[in-house]
């Protein structure tokens, strides 16, 4: 059975936050099936300007087996919303594993989800990302942090790795590399290896 | 004033050959502004799921500064589309610059708007890209090709390289840098450099 995959999205999300990990997870449809979960059920509109469509409300979203919550300028906002933050908490605690790309883990470590963990975050944005939750161990050098069931990446492009990273441990290396070539990707291997740390 | 840029999208356009590059030009918000290109008014379903929202049709798609068509299984059927193909030639010829990510150069040539131009694809699917145009001089060994007002790139990941050096040529090398630091992306910057052409 295929692993539900839920998007968190909102006014103001970074369009390859989500679309980057969703373009991995989707090209292996027999593994894992997408939602985008929205406010209501209008269109969110990303910093880019392209809209994508919502699935299911936060209100009515199922439990998921993997939550991914992208950053984006929105994310300045979010951090003051106690009812999103109220909901994402409960809901994000029941899936297996829940994930960020970018300033997402702004998100992950208000709604306390991070509390205890090792994350990172963009490198440009980490300073306002700490100040969010300071009782999360951030990583200022790292392209992606997997700490057990919760997985930070770095800015924006980094969610691709991430994502790669992450197949290779659900489906097996052999299957996150054949999909890497399938978009041609090259991606980063290596979770330490960050070109955009702060020197 | 910015420049308009069209993304034409279709049922089965793939994913990340659309939200890369839109990612990129979006980014630079007071350069470029993105209509999203669709049949219809409705939501357009991505190969990997999600779907975009449209914001204007085909039929009442002003004349663009910048056409980009992304690849995807859609353009499977859409190369025997005759009125598909007829409208994207007239349409796109009037643009500045026509560009596609991955399998979208399959429509590009098929609407006859690559003739007399070097272009490329997907490495994987250029065989049956090249069936389509045979009067394009198609290249095995690139990551994306220039040539004059027509820019095609290879596999989906590579509309990201592509479209960096789209900003360079058209912003400044400057520019470009500044934005693939911003989204912590590690472009390549060697068109010739493809790790994915068939040995």
């Amino acid at each position: 059975m295929s692993q539900q995959v839920a998007v968190v999205v909102f006014d103001g999300f970074e369009l390859l936050d989500a679309c980057g990990p969703m373009e991995l997870l989707g090209a292996l449809a027999d593994q894992f099936a997408i939602a985008v979960v929205g406010p209501t059920t209008a269109p969110v509109r990303s910093t880019q300007g392209p809209r994508l469509c919502v699935d299911t409300t936060y209100a009515d979203a199922p439990v998921a087996d993997i939550v991914l919550v992208p950053g984006g300028r929105g994310t300045r906002e979010l951090v003051d919303d106690h009812d999103f933050l109220a909901w994402l908490r409960t809901w994000a605690s029941a899936a297996t594993l829940v994930s960020s790309v970018c300033t997402g883990s702004a998100l992950l470590g208000a709604a306390g989800l991070l509390d205890g963990y090792r994350a990172t975050s963009n490198k440009r944005a980490l300073a306002w990302v700490m100040e969010q939750a300071p009782q999360v161990r951030w990583e200022a050098q790292a392209r992606w942090v997997e700490d057990r069931d919760r997985w930070t990446s770095s800015g924006i492009a980094a969610g691709l790795d991430m994502t790669v990273a992450l197949v290779a441990s659900l489906c097996g290396d052999e299957t996150a590399m054949e999909l890497a070539r399938t978009l041609e990707l090259e991606p980063n291997r290596d979770p330490t290896r960050d070109p955009f740390a702060a020197s």
